[in-house]
This record gives structure tokens, C-alpha cells and sequence, in this order.
């Protein structure tokens, strides 16, 4: 299993797929795809990392980073991880946790002093295996459009 | 009360005074700020809101929109509150429920399907006021620099 980040690519490589194993994903043609890619490939703050089959060229888990920056802890830096997944039939071999710890890692070499993550409470465990520990609560408010 | 964007000139205003009542400030002499504070300006992903005494001139809270650009949701955006605090003297009036007012209104505006936040338990019940509810658990990793 390869990790490695996001390429063009992988719309053809099943990414989509694996996002929703996630949550809705929604309408997303290959030029929507493209045009995201790039703002995110050209913004310095975002790391989409993927995890792929080699044998079969496929996408089987992702998950992203982006840095924000504060003015607090001396205009510090913190790392938000988001929208990691793994696909169903390669759960429990790894993958997820191979995931996380490459964008901690990234977070600490972007400066950040902490990565942080929303996650149900049912994932709470795999979270903890990476090395991290349980925090605050997560607040909501969603809107209809 | 006025509620409005952060200006250059807050740092002489008690801009950083304010943000040290929420947590670790450190060290954040004036050109450092000033440059953080163009990197946010200068990006459409970032809203920062203060809310100023008019009478003395003075910063007396701050809120702090980013919105992330996801791929879900048909590459959808959400937008993160973060780092809301009002002066320990202005509390209790209803000024940090104008400032999470603004910046979910401003997330609204972005596009975003939904504005989150991580916060302590003890201050649940305040962004429930301002029409939020509890989702998830919040991971956190801290690295020694
Ligand atoms: C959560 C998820 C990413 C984990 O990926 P994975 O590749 O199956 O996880 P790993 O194999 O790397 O697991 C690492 C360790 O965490 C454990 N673990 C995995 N999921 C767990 C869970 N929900 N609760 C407790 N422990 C868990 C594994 O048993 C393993 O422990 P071990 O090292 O003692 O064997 C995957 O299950 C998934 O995609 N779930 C659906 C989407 C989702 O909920 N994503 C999280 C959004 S916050
Ligand atoms: C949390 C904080 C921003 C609230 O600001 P504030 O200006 O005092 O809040 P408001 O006056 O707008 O309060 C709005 C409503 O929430 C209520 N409220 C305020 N703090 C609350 C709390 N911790 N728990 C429950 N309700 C609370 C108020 O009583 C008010 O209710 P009402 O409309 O029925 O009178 C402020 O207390 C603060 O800066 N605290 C320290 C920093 C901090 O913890 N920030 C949050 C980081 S996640």
C-alpha cells in the first residue's frame, strides 16, 4: 500500500468512491473535481494524502490537512484533519492509521503546534491509537441553501 | 458596540490583550502581527471580527472565520469558528453572541453547508444560544516543538 498525495488522477482511480464511503458526496464531475484539485494543490495550507493499491491502480483511503494560521501561540499554526476514510473492504489492516500518521506528520513539519480532528464517538478508539487524546466537544449549525 | 472587520491598526487597539484572555498569546511583536494579519486579509478564506467600544476606542472581543474547501458535499465548503472571546469586563451582554451571529452569517454567505466549532464543555450552553448543537468529539494532538 502506497501513500502519497492526491494526483489528478485519481478521479479516474476511484477517490470519489472512497469519499463516499464518508458522507454525501454529491454531484462531482471531473471538471468540478479539477478545479478544486488545483485550488488546493496551489494553496500551501492543504495536503490531500491518498492511500493506494499498486497491484490494481486503485484508490483505497484518503484523508486531508489544512493549516490554519492564528495570531494566538505567537501566530502559531494548527493542523485540521479531515475527512479521513478507508475503504470498507480494506478496514483493519492499517490504512487509516498509515493515514493519519503521515498528515500529523506534516502538520508538525509545517510548524503547527497541535493537529486537531472531529470524529464520532464511535471512532474515538482508532484516534487514540494514533496518539491522540480527547478534547473538547464539536458545536454545529448547518444551513439550508 | 460596533462589530466589524479587523483592522491593522487593532493591534494598538488591544487587539492581542483580548486574545491573551483565551489562551497561550506568547510572543507577537508588531511586525510579526502585521504580517499574519495581511496573509489573512489577503486571503478570501479568512474572516476575522472584532467588536469595538466606539466611545474608547478599544478592542473588546474577536472571532475568527476560516472556510475550508472540501471535495464532499459536491465540493462543498465549511466554515471553522474559532478563537471567540470577549473582555472579562464586557461579558454577559450579548456581544460574543453578535460575533458568532456575524461569522455564521458570513459562513452562510461563503456557501459553506455548515459551521463548526470545538469548544469547552462549559461553554456549550452559550453556542447553544446562538443556535448551535452538539455533534461529534473533538481529537487533539500536541507536538513538542
Ligand atoms: C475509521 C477508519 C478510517 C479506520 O481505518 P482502518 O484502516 O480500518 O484503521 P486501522 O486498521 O489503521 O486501525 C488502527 C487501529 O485502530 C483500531 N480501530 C480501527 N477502527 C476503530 C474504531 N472505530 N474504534 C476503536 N478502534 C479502532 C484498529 O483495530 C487498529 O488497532 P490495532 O493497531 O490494535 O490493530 C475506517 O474504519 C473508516 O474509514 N471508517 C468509516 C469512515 C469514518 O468513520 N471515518 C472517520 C471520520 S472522523
Ligand atoms: C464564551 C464567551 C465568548 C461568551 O461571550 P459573552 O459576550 O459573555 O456572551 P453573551 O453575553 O453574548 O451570551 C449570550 C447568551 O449565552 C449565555 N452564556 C454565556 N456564556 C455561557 C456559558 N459558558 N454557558 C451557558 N450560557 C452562557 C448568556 O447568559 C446569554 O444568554 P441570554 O441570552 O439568555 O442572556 C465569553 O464568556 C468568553 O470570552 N469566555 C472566555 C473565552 C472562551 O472560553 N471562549 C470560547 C472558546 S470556545
Amino acid at each position: 500500500m502506497a501513500i502519497r498525495e492526491l494526483e489528478e488522477s485519481d478521479y479516474g482511480k476511484g477517490f470519489l468512491g472512497i469519499l463516499s464511503q464518508l458522507t454525501t458526496l454529491g454531484e462531482v464531475p471531473e471538471d468540478v473535481f479539477v478545479e478544486r484539485f488545483r485550488e488546493l494543490r496551489g494553496s500551501p495550507d492543504y495536503r490531500v494524502l491518498v492511500a493506494e493499491e499498486p497491484e490494481r491502480g486503485r484508490v483505497v483511503g484518503a484523508a486531508t490537512l489544512f493549516v490554519e494560521r492564528k495570531f494566538i501561540h505567537a501566530c502559531g499554526k494548527v493542523g485540521h484533519v479531515e475527512d479521513v476514510v478507508v475503504d470498507v473492504g480494506c478496514r483493519g489492516h492499517g490504512v487509516g492509521q498509515r493515514l493519519v500518521a503521515a498528515l500529523l506528520e506534516a502538520a508538525r513539519e509545517a510548524g503547527c503546534y497541535k493537529a486537531i480532528l472531529d470524529c464520532a464517538e464511535q471512532n474515538q478508539g482508532f484516534y487514540e491509537k494514533c496518539g491522540m487524546v480527547r478534547k473538547e466537544v464539536q458545536m454545529v449549525k448547518y444551513f439550508d441553501r
